[in-house]
């Protein structure tokens, strides 16, 4: 791996990705032979928020390695949060552990922590920024269950503004060969500019459907997320609209016989617990996917030998990222660090908010 | 074994349950000999309230079976129980997983969690309901501090009303042959009435008394456990009664050579300190025989070749369970399933109360 | 070991702290050697406070050689410290465990505790009292970096006066030869006449100065500790001597060039971030000798051959510690037992507190 670090999934060449959901599979044909492929390792699981199942997926995936696990769930329990640095914590926990997954609701953390860890850190998910492991487990389903990565008709519902899972999802997939996305949502929630820009310099193509009823019988995959009442334009919006987007027995009978039906989880209501009885719902069995998904990355991650040390890194530019989210905003000492997008554009290496100088 | 969830220790045979006692003592026995029967294998303790003891001897009885654990104590530190159904978590950790401890506040959730779960579920406590790993250390402790589990007398003292162990240990224990019970309580606390059926049915008797220190000089074994200050009638009642069911070391002077003195634990002032150093207390062995109870379970159930995956079930009758600590009056989807017995009363399945048609 | 429990770094005589120290090295060596010293053996880290890192270094050693680890980290989440006596908790979890880690706001807690576990007991810090394994990591620290024990100047800048940390680091190193202490510190947070009688009583010396920079040039090593702000006399005097006492940059200057800086951690901002860069910064490795020591440690005590069950314990004098952090005070069922030190003065086995009669 080119990457000592999975902050995005990003980090990743597409064969390195390729390499990953093949041995992920490897992995679920024949378990026993990686039951003791990290054994005497030990993973840190840094969640500054709350995130059972997350947090249950990994530990999962490092004992079924073989390894072990520390950590803390939560930072109303921990004292690493109160009057200590997250350069600190890192470097100490950097210190006793082999690789860490760190969740924390401010964007950015994991790229900040990635920077003072000599082991390896993986995003378990930076506050709405990125979950690469979410979108890591969504593309070792889809192998698993199409056979494929290429040529399939996506259709995205829900909340596709704000949702980091479909935005990554959409990402990663462009970089396969011709499929097509189905972006199902409101105007208001529809995907932002930038990630159209991804998919029309790809090798992809994206319509936008009003209803999920319009979308349903063109698609092989139905990647299914929530619209959160507060999102819609108004409470009328709201009333007239939230049944649009909610996936129910009627709705699937215009759907393909082997469609995929897939959900990041938790959900609520937007799929009606009869669809669960459904052989097309796949969103259960997604979550066992993330697991060999992670499985495949602790192992990878660890099998890398490149054991340089983690470089001082200096402050690329004298400006603060305007996101207030930034991890940044609360850990001062971290260097300021940009990327110039043209003209008086900065792009933060944290957080990838753009600033203008 | 027949069943594979253990929701109620009536879900194994008399012969299953002394399979598993005799294991218990094998493994007590030759502890090195199973320190690696469940490697590789993965329990997780769900615990929607804390019990530090029941977990810590759950995770106890797993890490010395060579096997892991994963899990959460406590639903204020999880996400899983913000906004996710029981069915979703369960359904998740049942993936991850081989085999799940469940504990929670309301009846019948265990019997609801078995219904979703590909994995084995053990009822760690569902609320006053059942708790039947704690029946299984009684009986352990039981076979090992007599050698047998028949022709004992058996006081059992406290609040023998609400208490789900002395209403589940008299079951278990009225199975076996020419046990004598002797029931220690103010009237108003006495068992109910369908306990003393159970014993009327068995080869079993009892007799009911009202002082501890009336009962002590028949006694075999003495149950502790406690009354809490507002089970008594009137607060001159408590201030009158209260010291007639605490065990100390002068109400021990009546009892037995080989008296056996257990308490499910905690206990708060029930047993005075100084019993502690009586050779006759056994309530803190009580907790390893719980130990090694809860590691032959573990591994019966693990060694369960049965894999049928879990069928669907089906509402039985449209009828709400009248109990307001029904697992059902907050998990909307869950089948109404009921018994029926005669007339127009119904058994509700998940939590046993009654419910009138 | 004489000893079974560490409740006091002063339980080792100074060879068996010498051995742990070799020992902590040879581990560090060859770890490899040492990742199945203790399979099959289980920890309980039982923490009644919150002290993340001082939890995960103990769950990394005991992980490290291969064993495993059950226990809780904050007393609210657990139902333990809930209407139970510390007794109850440790006897049980001294039935189910091989040795026990306890963490407790009350002073006297691990003694207290050591009375009733069957299984060693490690004090990891008892309200302001004593924190041992800080201590032997920081020897462990010196013994690594220096080459030996012997013949430093080592300066202790901070409240040298409630410094638990820094009392413990003085009277261990008091037992080897030639050692000069430089005590940095304002005049009301020098460190307590006991403490001068030890240094006194020992083959070592002292001198008291009034800020850093003037400390800096003889120093061999730096142990930095945070003034509290509440501390200072006032605020006048916070505001005109906080920079006193923290290290920065230029106050380095005028240091040795092999000079070590160590730090109990967490830092808050006695050490500016930007010395963290210097090569002579050791507070973050010394974390890592931190997970060896107690590797040693963990290693050595369950080694132990001598498994004489604890023995009762009676009153000595029937008088009541003084101590309002007392553990006494809390647990009325612990017996009273004091230390006659001449007169009418009596120190307390649990908390060493003076009472007089």
């Amino acid at each position: 791996m080119k990457s000592k670090h999975i902050i995005d999934l990003e980090d990743l060449s597409a064969n390195e990705l390729t390499e990953i959901i093949k041995l992920a599979n490897e992995i679920k044909e024949r378990p026993s032979d990686y039951a003791e492929a990290c054994k005497g390792k030990i993973l840190a699981t840094l969640f500054y928020e709350p995130s059972t199942r997350t947090q249950m997926s990994f530990k999962t995936a490092m004992l079924r390695l073989g390894g072990s696990v520390i950590g803390f769930d939560n930072p109303q329990n921990s004292s690493v949060s109160k009057g200590e640095s997250l350069k600190d914590t890192i470097t100490v926990v950097g210190g006793y552990t082999d690789i860490i997954a760190i969740r924390h609701p401010l964007e950015g953390t994991a790229k900040a922590a990635s920077m003072y860890s000599d082991a390896p850190v993986i995003n378990a998910g930076d506050g709405g920024h990125l979950h690469p492991t979410q979108t890591l487990t969504d593309v070792v389903t889809l192998y698993n269950e199409k056979g494929s990565l290429d040529g399939m008709t996506i259709g995205l519902c829900g909340d596709l503004k704000n949702g980091r899972t479909v935005h990554s999802l959409i990402k990663t997939m462009s970089h396969f060969r011709n499929n097509r996305f189905v972006l199902i949502s409101t105007p208001e929630l529809a995907v932002p500019q930038y990630i159209k820009d991804v998919m029309n310099a790809s090798d992809c193509t994206y319509l936008e459907v009003p209803s999920l009823i319009e979308a349903m019988p063109m698609l092989d995959v139905l990647y299914m997320t929530r619209i959160q009442r507060e999102r819609f334009a108004s409470e009328e919006e709201y009333e007239k609209e939230k049944g649009v987007f909610v996936l129910d027995k009627e709705k699937l009978l215009s759907a393909k016989r082997d469609l995929k039906i897939l959900h990041p989880l938790p959900r609520v209501d937007e799929i009606t617990v009869e669809v669960d009885d459904d052989e097309r719902a796949k969103y259960f069995i997604q979550t066992v996917y993330g697991m060999y998904a992670r499985m495949a990355l602790i192992k990878t991650m660890l099998g890398n030998t490149d054991k340089t040390p983690t470089a001082r890194i200096f402050d690329t530019h004298n400006v603060q990222c305007s996101n207030p989210r930034c991890i940044t905003k609360t850990e001062k000492y971290l260097p300021k660090i940009f990327r110039e997008v043209g003209g008086d554009m900065l792009i933060c290496k944290y957080c990838e908010n753009r600033t203008l100088i």
